[in-house]
């Protein structure tokens, strides 16, 4: 990539998160696991990948996060899907203070990896990383689905928008 | 990966879409060009990677669907952030009918590379390929952003989830 390239790109970077604001998505709690803590952060960057022959599905994490090198030195993690009503689980989750009490007052079981799976999640998808590649500050980590956990009732999702939390209205156009 | 493994998430694949029904997300349209023709398709797959030093993002494209070949042999790439009231414009690009029709009616331009950028977007992220990976029956891309377009109005994304489309409820929480 040319000087002159890179120098337009880096004037950009404001623009680029003004932009992001725009785009939707699902709230997700990635977990984890060494063996010995429970670690978790808040992802918003979670995407399908794959359904066949193996399901798989990709998410990015700073490396400046606090849970990413157990993540990455654990090779496993698990994507909880986030209902409307976890707003508070997201805002601790993503804040530095208490951190100790993160996983206080909610009901935590594990799947096959052992990484928190979170008893009201909308699905819970336990996976083992089979592929890792950074992209400057960032580590998009793809995991082979190897066990999952889906909620009986159909539950709103949380959703991040335009620098806040949200939620659904249903069923757009005809 | 052991072949008891993999049988095991063979026989989830049908759980795998059903648990990803409930992962929400914006609504983009990719849109891709050889320099003769205007290519495009929509994709609920698309995610910041860094703001810095260089803006990236990243999107998983089905290799079955028609413009991959296209955007992979170009090298280039513009997402296209759908507002709630392209419900229609977004089946268009979703249905096989029709395909000539796909751009019309609609206003376009163009950023950097040429890539169709749609006049209404939220957002139009202007993107050359600086990385991609297989999995399975898809390819994840990573883009490196060089040009970018934001709406100067506030207005509501285009939204998918548990099969269809949805618009935003706003302000969850305190």
């Amino acid at each position: 990539m040319s000087r002159s390239l890179e120098g337009i790109a880096q004037m950009d970077a404001m623009r680029f998160k003004q932009g992001m604001r725009r785009l939707a998505s699902g709230v997700s709690l990635i977990t984890t696991t060494d063996g010995h803590g429970r670690h978790g952060f808040i992802a918003t960057s979670v995407s399908s990948v794959c359904a066949e022959p193996i399901p798989a599905l990709s998410v990015c994490v700073n490396r400046a996060v606090s849970s990413y090198q157990v993540l990455a030195d654990a090779g496993i993690f698990c994507v909880n899907l986030l209902q409307e009503s976890d707003v508070e689980l997201a805002r601790r989750f993503s804040s530095s203070a208490d951190r100790h009490l993160r996983f206080e007052g909610r009901q935590w079981g594990a799947l096959r990896t052992g990484a928190p799976v979170l008893s009201t999640a909308l699905a819970a998808f336990d996976c083992k990383v089979v592929f890792a590649h950074s992209v400057h500050t960032h580590t998009i980590f793809v995991g082979h689905v190897v066990d999952l956990k889906v909620a009986d009732d159909e539950i709103d999702p949380l959703l991040y928008f335009n620098g806040g939390y949200n939620a659904l209205r249903p069923r757009v156009g005809t």
